[in-house]
């Protein structure tokens, strides 16, 4: 039991997501994706509180991702321009996770519960954004407005993206939806 | 206790956001609002599901609002112009709501599970209003990533104004933080 697993967690997200897809996520145990992961239960809850916790363990490296790279954007860099930076940064490394971002998100979209804990997932991302916008001296309201801005341009990119994960690229997409928004904004 | 009593729904709707206030959403019944109102929790459950709803019931109307008033803005008005008379029409119902948004506002801020509510109504009117902009015939991404933005941009003017509700204008500020937001967009 208290043995070293190699990759123990990844094994766990990965027979996790599977089961969620195959099965739904409200009837999927813990003791099954134990099972599927060839692992005990005990295993399980060494690396995850819950298995909600198996789709949102992800979030804080990401957050942590967009804070660094919106603080380590060029001091030239417009508020706007740092935080699409972070973004791309951050969809780079959705990108790379394939598969596993599309399942993620259909387990998310047919479950109300999750599609919450998402909202509040962005929600958190928007305020990460703007505390590291004003870290770099932009003050208020314009750093609320560019991070909930941007992250509004992430989602509509992320909702492109995920439907056709291997045809299309998130950080291209990221950039064409504030190129997009640009116009949007400027057609009033 | 089946009589009609006048305005008895203004008089609960104030009778809780007075006592969300005083003693916390959390350490308030059900019980005490009517008797705050002089009104029975009868009447209270025939116009209410619960105490939170006393803070959300406003909701499908302001919905209904965003809808009409983005079919109704002038066809010749581009998506983020149909979406900005949106939300400035709800901006200006809410404004005259007065010290009632304000306190609806604080009670919310202070307790978790409703700032999650507040995010998935937020949700509802992103959806609402990109379903609106689709039937004036803006395709998509254009039509999500407005009314994405538009709410992103109400967000942060509501925020502005509820702290002084009184010397702002909240519609006002809607159309300067979509000023402001353009600028943002066009310094990338």
């Amino acid at each position: 039991m208290g043995r070293w697993e190699p990759d123990a967690r990844g094994r766990l997200e990965q027979a996790a997501l599977e089961l969620y897809v195959e099965r739904g996520y409200e009837n999927t145990t813990v003791s099954e994706i134990a099972e599927r992961a060839g692992l005990t239960e005990r295993t399980f809850f060494r690396h995850f509180a819950d298995k909600r916790e198996v789709l949102f363990s992800g979030s804080a490296a990401l957050t942590e991702l967009l804070v660094n790279a919106t603080l380590g954007a060029p001091a030239s860099a417009s508020p706007m321009e740092a935080v699409s930076a972070a973004l791309e940064a951050t969809g780079a490394v959705i990108q790379r996770r394939g598969a596993g971002a599309q399942q993620r998100q259909s387990v998310i979209a047919a479950n109300a519960e999750l599609q919450e804990r998402e909202l509040i997932k962005m929600a958190s991302w928007a305020s990460a954004l703007s505390d590291a916008l004003r870290r770099r001296g932009v003050e208020d309201p314009a750093a609320t407005l560019t991070a909930e801005t941007g992250v509004a341009v992430f989602r509509v990119a992320f909702a492109r993206w995920v439907g056709q994960p291997r045809k299309r690229d998130l950080p291209k997409l990221i950039r064409e939806s504030l190129d997009q928004l640009r116009e949007l904004a400027g057609g009033g």
